[in-house]
Protein backbone atom coordinates (compact mmCIF):
# COMPACT_ATOMS: atom_id res chain seq x y z
CA UNK A 1 0.00 0.00 0.00
CA UNK A 2 1.82 3.63 -0.71
CA UNK A 3 1.08 6.45 1.46
CA UNK A 4 -0.88 9.06 -0.35
CA UNK A 5 1.15 11.83 -1.97
CA UNK A 6 0.76 15.31 -0.04
CA UNK A 7 -0.33 18.50 -1.84
CA UNK A 8 1.96 21.18 -1.79
CA UNK A 9 0.97 23.48 1.13
CA UNK A 10 -0.02 20.93 3.02
CA UNK A 11 0.46 20.48 7.02
CA UNK A 12 2.46 17.69 6.19
CA UNK A 13 4.35 19.37 3.80
CA UNK A 14 5.11 22.25 5.96
CA UNK A 15 6.12 20.28 8.83
CA UNK A 16 8.68 18.41 6.66
CA UNK A 17 9.90 22.00 4.68
CA UNK A 18 10.39 23.06 8.68
CA UNK A 19 12.21 20.00 9.83
CA UNK A 20 14.78 20.47 6.75
CA UNK A 21 15.16 24.10 7.46
CA UNK A 22 16.43 22.94 11.36
CA UNK A 23 18.86 19.75 9.66
CA UNK A 24 20.15 22.43 7.14
CA UNK A 25 20.48 25.12 9.78
CA UNK A 26 22.45 22.64 12.57
CA UNK A 27 24.25 20.50 10.32
CA UNK A 28 25.69 23.69 8.58
CA UNK A 29 26.66 24.76 11.71
CA UNK A 30 27.86 21.45 13.43
CA UNK A 31 28.53 19.42 10.85
CA UNK A 32 26.52 16.05 9.91
CA UNK A 33 27.87 13.39 12.62
CA UNK A 34 27.89 16.17 15.74
CA UNK A 35 24.04 17.06 15.44
CA UNK A 36 21.71 14.05 16.64
CA UNK A 37 17.73 13.66 15.18
CA UNK A 38 16.59 14.80 18.59
CA UNK A 39 18.78 17.83 18.21
CA UNK A 40 17.00 18.48 15.16
CA UNK A 41 13.54 17.49 16.54
CA UNK A 42 14.17 19.93 19.60
CA UNK A 43 14.98 22.65 17.10
CA UNK A 44 12.02 22.31 15.10
CA UNK A 45 10.23 22.66 18.14
CA UNK A 46 9.13 18.70 18.14
CA UNK A 47 9.31 15.06 19.62
CA UNK A 48 11.65 12.68 18.09
CA UNK A 49 9.15 10.40 17.53
CA UNK A 50 7.00 13.24 15.49
CA UNK A 51 9.78 14.04 13.59
CA UNK A 52 10.32 10.19 12.46
CA UNK A 53 7.01 10.18 11.41
CA UNK A 54 8.33 12.19 8.63
CA UNK A 55 12.17 10.82 8.12
CA UNK A 56 13.33 7.47 8.73
CA UNK A 57 16.20 8.40 9.51
CA UNK A 58 19.15 10.78 9.77
CA UNK A 59 21.25 9.63 6.32
CA UNK A 60 17.56 9.82 4.42
CA UNK A 61 17.24 14.03 6.01
CA UNK A 62 21.39 14.54 5.08
CA UNK A 63 19.98 13.85 1.37
CA UNK A 64 16.88 15.57 1.53
CA UNK A 65 18.94 18.88 3.00
CA UNK A 66 21.33 18.11 0.42
CA UNK A 67 18.96 17.50 -2.62
CA UNK A 68 16.94 20.68 -1.31
CA UNK A 69 20.11 22.99 -1.89
CA UNK A 70 20.53 22.38 -5.12
CA UNK A 71 16.83 22.62 -5.63
CA UNK A 72 16.90 25.79 -4.76
CA UNK A 73 20.19 26.75 -6.78
CA UNK A 74 18.85 25.37 -9.63
CA UNK A 75 15.24 27.05 -8.95
CA UNK A 76 17.49 30.38 -8.80
CA UNK A 77 19.46 29.79 -11.73
CA UNK A 78 16.71 28.61 -14.18
CA UNK A 79 14.01 30.64 -12.31
CA UNK A 80 10.41 31.10 -14.08
CA UNK A 81 11.20 31.78 -17.74
CA UNK A 82 12.88 28.48 -19.17
CA UNK A 83 14.70 30.72 -22.21
CA UNK A 84 17.36 32.43 -20.23
CA UNK A 85 20.25 33.70 -22.68
CA UNK A 86 23.10 31.87 -21.28
CA UNK A 87 25.10 34.69 -20.18
CA UNK A 88 22.47 34.75 -17.55
CA UNK A 89 22.80 31.43 -16.73
CA UNK A 90 26.43 32.00 -16.40
CA UNK A 91 26.16 35.18 -14.55
CA UNK A 92 23.55 33.07 -12.30
CA UNK A 93 26.36 30.36 -11.69
CA UNK A 94 28.72 32.94 -10.48
CA UNK A 95 25.87 34.73 -8.39
CA UNK A 96 25.72 31.27 -6.61
CA UNK A 97 29.43 31.15 -5.61
CA UNK A 98 28.99 34.57 -4.37
CA UNK A 99 26.15 33.01 -2.11
CA UNK A 100 28.00 30.37 -0.88
CA UNK A 101 31.06 32.80 0.28
CA UNK A 102 27.81 34.03 3.26
CA UNK A 103 26.94 30.53 4.12
CA UNK A 104 30.32 28.64 5.28
CA UNK A 105 28.44 26.80 7.40
CA UNK A 106 27.44 25.29 4.45
CA UNK A 107 29.86 24.63 2.18
CA UNK A 108 31.64 22.83 4.72
CA UNK A 109 29.22 20.11 4.88
CA UNK A 110 28.83 20.19 1.26
CA UNK A 111 33.02 19.71 1.29
CA UNK A 112 32.67 17.62 4.20
CA UNK A 113 30.33 14.87 2.74
CA UNK A 114 31.23 15.16 -0.99
CA UNK A 115 34.82 13.83 0.33
CA UNK A 116 33.05 11.17 2.77
CA UNK A 117 30.77 10.04 0.03
CA UNK A 118 33.42 8.09 -2.22
CA UNK A 119 33.19 5.19 -0.14
CA UNK A 120 30.13 3.18 -1.87
CA UNK A 121 28.57 2.73 1.12
CA UNK A 122 27.74 6.02 2.37
CA UNK A 123 24.19 7.14 2.05
CA UNK A 124 24.76 9.53 0.28
CA UNK A 125 27.56 8.14 -2.47
CA UNK A 126 25.04 7.56 -5.28
CA UNK A 127 23.35 11.28 -4.41
CA UNK A 128 26.93 12.82 -5.49
CA UNK A 129 27.66 10.38 -8.57
CA UNK A 130 24.57 11.28 -10.42
CA UNK A 131 24.85 14.83 -9.13
CA UNK A 132 28.40 15.57 -11.20
CA UNK A 133 27.28 13.02 -14.25
CA UNK A 134 24.63 15.47 -14.57
CA UNK A 135 26.51 18.81 -13.56
CA UNK A 136 29.28 17.68 -16.46
CA UNK A 137 26.54 17.31 -18.73
CA UNK A 138 24.96 20.70 -18.15
CA UNK A 139 28.00 22.54 -18.08
CA UNK A 140 29.60 20.96 -21.10
CA UNK A 141 26.31 22.21 -23.03
CA UNK A 142 26.33 25.30 -21.21
CA UNK A 143 30.24 26.07 -22.76
CA UNK A 144 29.53 24.82 -26.26
CA UNK A 145 26.66 27.56 -26.72
CA UNK A 146 29.15 30.12 -24.91
CA UNK A 147 32.48 29.10 -27.13
CA UNK A 148 30.13 29.00 -29.76
CA UNK A 149 29.05 32.75 -29.40
CA UNK A 150 32.25 34.02 -28.57
CA UNK A 151 34.01 36.48 -31.59
CA UNK A 152 36.50 34.71 -32.54
CA UNK A 153 34.73 31.00 -31.45
CA UNK A 154 36.29 29.49 -28.90
CA UNK A 155 38.15 26.05 -30.13
CA UNK A 156 38.30 24.04 -26.39
CA UNK A 157 36.67 20.86 -25.39
CA UNK A 158 33.62 21.72 -24.14
CA UNK A 159 33.73 18.55 -22.10
CA UNK A 160 36.82 18.78 -20.80
CA UNK A 161 36.20 22.44 -19.83
CA UNK A 162 33.43 21.89 -17.99
CA UNK A 163 35.30 19.10 -15.80
CA UNK A 164 37.56 21.59 -15.14
CA UNK A 165 35.42 24.22 -14.11
CA UNK A 166 33.46 21.87 -11.96
CA UNK A 167 36.21 20.44 -10.08
CA UNK A 168 37.80 24.50 -9.97
CA UNK A 169 34.82 25.43 -7.75
CA UNK A 170 34.86 22.04 -5.88
CA UNK A 171 38.75 22.83 -4.86
CA UNK A 172 38.10 26.76 -4.22
CA UNK A 173 36.05 25.47 -1.47
CA UNK A 174 38.29 23.54 0.17
CA UNK A 175 41.35 26.07 0.45
CA UNK A 176 38.69 28.89 1.06
CA UNK A 177 37.30 27.45 3.76
CA UNK A 178 40.76 26.89 5.42
CA UNK A 179 41.71 30.61 4.65
CA UNK A 180 39.11 32.61 3.71
CA UNK A 181 41.07 35.84 3.76
CA UNK A 182 43.63 34.44 0.88
CA UNK A 183 41.00 33.11 -1.66
CA UNK A 184 38.24 35.06 -3.67
CA UNK A 185 36.28 31.71 -4.93
CA UNK A 186 34.08 34.15 -7.24
CA UNK A 187 37.45 36.10 -8.61
CA UNK A 188 39.26 32.84 -8.97
CA UNK A 189 36.57 31.12 -11.20
CA UNK A 190 36.20 34.65 -13.00
CA UNK A 191 40.09 34.29 -13.95
CA UNK A 192 39.32 30.79 -15.14
CA UNK A 193 36.83 31.89 -17.61
CA UNK A 194 38.37 34.92 -19.00
CA UNK A 195 41.40 32.73 -19.33
CA UNK A 196 39.27 30.59 -21.96
CA UNK A 197 38.57 33.25 -24.06
CA UNK A 198 35.06 34.50 -22.56
CA UNK A 199 33.78 37.83 -21.88
CA UNK A 200 31.66 38.19 -18.60
CA UNK A 201 29.74 40.94 -17.12
CA UNK A 202 31.32 43.13 -15.06
CA UNK A 203 31.32 42.09 -11.33
CA UNK A 204 28.39 44.21 -9.38
CA UNK A 205 28.94 42.71 -6.35
CA UNK A 206 28.83 45.23 -3.14
CA UNK A 207 32.79 45.64 -2.00
CA UNK A 208 33.06 45.07 1.69
CA UNK B 1 64.37 18.71 29.30
CA UNK B 2 64.62 17.98 25.40
CA UNK B 3 64.49 14.57 24.21
CA UNK B 4 67.34 13.63 22.13
CA UNK B 5 67.02 13.96 18.87
CA UNK B 6 67.40 10.34 16.96
CA UNK B 7 69.75 9.92 14.58
CA UNK B 8 68.47 8.71 10.89
CA UNK B 9 68.67 4.83 11.07
CA UNK B 10 68.09 4.57 14.88
CA UNK B 11 66.05 1.36 15.94
CA UNK B 12 63.92 4.58 17.12
CA UNK B 13 63.78 5.84 13.78
CA UNK B 14 63.12 2.27 12.11
CA UNK B 15 60.46 1.69 14.45
CA UNK B 16 58.62 5.34 14.02
CA UNK B 17 59.00 4.62 10.44
CA UNK B 18 57.23 0.72 10.47
CA UNK B 19 54.54 2.58 12.03
CA UNK B 20 53.85 4.90 9.55
CA UNK B 21 53.87 3.14 7.12
CA UNK B 22 50.82 0.65 9.03
CA UNK B 23 49.01 3.84 9.85
CA UNK B 24 49.24 5.40 6.31
CA UNK B 25 47.87 1.68 4.87
CA UNK B 26 45.48 1.17 7.32
CA UNK B 27 43.96 4.61 6.93
CA UNK B 28 43.80 4.46 3.42
CA UNK B 29 41.82 1.40 3.54
CA UNK B 30 39.55 2.17 6.08
CA UNK B 31 39.69 6.07 6.85
CA UNK B 32 41.14 7.97 9.67
CA UNK B 33 38.12 7.33 12.59
CA UNK B 34 37.42 3.26 11.90
CA UNK B 35 40.91 2.64 12.57
CA UNK B 36 41.96 2.16 16.03
CA UNK B 37 45.79 2.69 17.60
CA UNK B 38 45.44 -0.62 18.35
CA UNK B 39 44.85 -1.44 15.02
CA UNK B 40 48.03 0.02 13.98
CA UNK B 41 50.08 -1.29 16.70
CA UNK B 42 48.82 -4.98 15.75
CA UNK B 43 49.56 -4.04 11.87
CA UNK B 44 53.00 -2.59 13.50
CA UNK B 45 53.94 -5.93 15.30
CA UNK B 46 53.65 -3.58 18.62
CA UNK B 47 51.76 -3.34 21.52
CA UNK B 48 49.41 -0.40 22.16
CA UNK B 49 51.87 0.75 24.93
CA UNK B 50 55.15 0.44 22.44
CA UNK B 51 53.36 2.37 20.08
CA UNK B 52 52.31 4.99 22.58
CA UNK B 53 56.25 5.44 23.31
CA UNK B 54 56.64 6.87 19.70
CA UNK B 55 53.42 8.77 19.00
CA UNK B 56 51.01 10.56 21.61
CA UNK B 57 48.19 9.80 19.60
CA UNK B 58 45.87 9.08 16.65
CA UNK B 59 45.90 13.03 16.06
CA UNK B 60 49.54 13.46 15.74
CA UNK B 61 50.29 9.67 13.82
CA UNK B 62 47.45 11.50 11.06
CA UNK B 63 49.99 14.50 10.66
CA UNK B 64 53.08 12.41 10.40
CA UNK B 65 50.94 10.46 7.77
CA UNK B 66 50.10 13.47 5.56
CA UNK B 67 53.29 15.42 6.23
CA UNK B 68 55.62 12.17 5.11
CA UNK B 69 53.43 11.64 2.37
CA UNK B 70 54.00 14.82 0.87
CA UNK B 71 57.50 15.01 1.35
CA UNK B 72 57.93 11.79 -0.33
CA UNK B 73 56.51 13.17 -2.99
CA UNK B 74 58.24 16.60 -2.75
CA UNK B 75 61.48 14.77 -2.31
CA UNK B 76 60.75 12.45 -5.83
CA UNK B 77 59.91 16.03 -7.73
CA UNK B 78 63.13 17.86 -6.75
CA UNK B 79 64.98 14.67 -5.90
CA UNK B 80 68.62 15.15 -5.56
CA UNK B 81 69.54 17.80 -7.90
CA UNK B 82 68.21 20.78 -7.13
CA UNK B 83 68.78 22.56 -10.59
CA UNK B 84 65.92 20.60 -12.14
CA UNK B 85 64.33 22.73 -14.84
CA UNK B 86 60.93 23.87 -14.80
CA UNK B 87 59.76 21.86 -17.52
CA UNK B 88 61.16 18.81 -15.32
CA UNK B 89 59.33 19.81 -12.48
CA UNK B 90 55.92 20.09 -14.01
CA UNK B 91 56.13 17.13 -15.15
CA UNK B 92 56.83 15.59 -12.19
CA UNK B 93 53.90 16.76 -10.52
CA UNK B 94 51.85 15.08 -13.53
CA UNK B 95 53.46 11.84 -13.04
CA UNK B 96 52.93 12.15 -8.88
CA UNK B 97 49.16 12.25 -10.43
CA UNK B 98 49.21 9.46 -12.57
CA UNK B 99 50.73 7.65 -8.82
CA UNK B 100 47.66 8.78 -7.19
CA UNK B 101 45.46 7.21 -9.48
CA UNK B 102 46.80 3.87 -8.22
CA UNK B 103 46.62 5.07 -4.84
CA UNK B 104 42.63 5.44 -4.25
CA UNK B 105 42.54 4.72 -0.70
CA UNK B 106 45.51 7.52 0.33
CA UNK B 107 43.60 9.85 -2.04
CA UNK B 108 40.54 9.74 -0.39
CA UNK B 109 42.00 10.11 3.31
CA UNK B 110 43.75 13.27 1.69
CA UNK B 111 39.77 14.40 0.82
CA UNK B 112 38.41 13.40 3.47
CA UNK B 113 40.65 15.09 5.85
CA UNK B 114 41.17 18.01 4.07
CA UNK B 115 37.32 18.19 3.83
CA UNK B 116 37.35 18.10 7.83
CA UNK B 117 40.25 20.59 8.57
CA UNK B 118 38.57 23.67 7.98
CA UNK B 119 37.59 23.18 11.63
CA UNK B 120 39.98 25.29 13.34
CA UNK B 121 39.12 22.64 15.87
CA UNK B 122 40.42 19.96 13.35
CA UNK B 123 44.05 18.45 14.30
CA UNK B 124 44.64 18.79 10.72
CA UNK B 125 43.77 22.91 10.41
CA UNK B 126 47.22 24.12 10.52
CA UNK B 127 48.70 21.75 8.35
CA UNK B 128 46.36 22.19 5.44
CA UNK B 129 46.44 26.07 5.95
CA UNK B 130 49.99 26.12 5.80
CA UNK B 131 50.28 23.37 3.04
CA UNK B 132 48.01 25.61 0.46
CA UNK B 133 49.98 29.39 1.55
CA UNK B 134 53.21 26.91 0.29
CA UNK B 135 51.64 24.83 -3.02
CA UNK B 136 50.64 28.33 -3.99
CA UNK B 137 53.67 30.22 -3.83
CA UNK B 138 55.26 27.47 -5.51
CA UNK B 139 53.40 26.52 -7.85
CA UNK B 140 53.07 30.55 -8.54
CA UNK B 141 56.76 30.58 -8.61
CA UNK B 142 56.79 27.51 -11.31
CA UNK B 143 53.95 28.86 -13.36
CA UNK B 144 55.99 32.54 -13.65
CA UNK B 145 58.62 30.71 -15.17
CA UNK B 146 57.13 28.46 -17.12
CA UNK B 147 54.70 31.53 -19.04
CA UNK B 148 58.31 33.36 -19.66
CA UNK B 149 59.65 30.51 -21.14
CA UNK B 150 56.89 30.34 -23.31
CA UNK B 151 56.57 31.38 -26.87
CA UNK B 152 54.97 33.61 -27.13
CA UNK B 153 55.56 34.80 -23.45
CA UNK B 154 52.00 33.79 -21.69
CA UNK B 155 50.69 36.78 -19.92
CA UNK B 156 47.82 34.91 -17.42
CA UNK B 157 48.60 36.09 -13.84
CA UNK B 158 50.30 33.33 -12.48
CA UNK B 159 49.20 33.98 -8.62
CA UNK B 160 45.59 33.00 -10.41
CA UNK B 161 46.97 30.38 -12.22
CA UNK B 162 48.48 28.64 -9.51
CA UNK B 163 45.48 28.68 -7.12
CA UNK B 164 43.19 27.68 -9.96
CA UNK B 165 46.05 24.26 -10.53
CA UNK B 166 45.86 23.42 -6.88
CA UNK B 167 42.02 23.34 -6.89
CA UNK B 168 41.91 21.74 -9.73
CA UNK B 169 43.70 18.97 -8.76
CA UNK B 170 42.04 18.69 -5.50
CA UNK B 171 38.42 19.19 -7.22
CA UNK B 172 39.33 16.35 -9.98
CA UNK B 173 40.12 14.01 -6.82
CA UNK B 174 36.23 14.09 -5.49
CA UNK B 175 35.17 13.21 -8.82
CA UNK B 176 37.41 10.66 -9.82
CA UNK B 177 36.86 8.79 -6.48
CA UNK B 178 33.35 8.81 -6.98
CA UNK B 179 33.33 7.92 -10.59
CA UNK B 180 36.92 6.94 -12.01
CA UNK B 181 35.86 5.28 -15.27
CA UNK B 182 34.24 8.61 -16.14
CA UNK B 183 37.68 11.15 -14.90
CA UNK B 184 40.91 11.11 -15.95
CA UNK B 185 42.68 13.41 -13.17
CA UNK B 186 45.77 13.61 -15.36
CA UNK B 187 44.12 14.40 -19.05
CA UNK B 188 41.80 16.87 -17.07
CA UNK B 189 45.14 18.80 -15.57
CA UNK B 190 47.20 18.50 -19.07
CA UNK B 191 44.16 20.04 -21.35
CA UNK B 192 43.90 23.13 -18.23
CA UNK B 193 47.83 23.64 -19.11
CA UNK B 194 47.29 23.22 -22.77
CA UNK B 195 44.59 25.85 -22.97
CA UNK B 196 47.14 27.96 -21.12
CA UNK B 197 48.93 27.88 -23.86
CA UNK B 198 51.97 25.66 -22.15
CA UNK B 199 53.33 23.08 -24.47
CA UNK B 200 53.38 19.42 -22.65
CA UNK B 201 56.03 16.58 -23.07
CA UNK B 202 53.77 13.49 -24.38
CA UNK B 203 52.21 11.79 -22.13
CA UNK B 204 54.42 8.56 -21.81
CA UNK B 205 51.92 6.65 -19.80
CA UNK B 206 51.47 2.30 -20.10
CA UNK B 207 47.59 2.51 -21.50
CA UNK B 208 45.94 -0.16 -19.60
Amino acid sequence: MNAPIPRQGTKGERTRSRILDSAMELFSRSGFYAVSLRDIAAHAGMTHAGLLHHFPGKDDLLIQVLARREQVAAEQALSSDSDLAPEELLSRHLDQITLNMGTPGLVGLFVKVSGEASDPAHPAHDYFVQRYRRLRKRTAWLMSVLFDRATPPIKHDPDAVAQQLLALVDGLQTQWLLDPEQVDMRASVVAFLTQLGLELEPDDRPHP
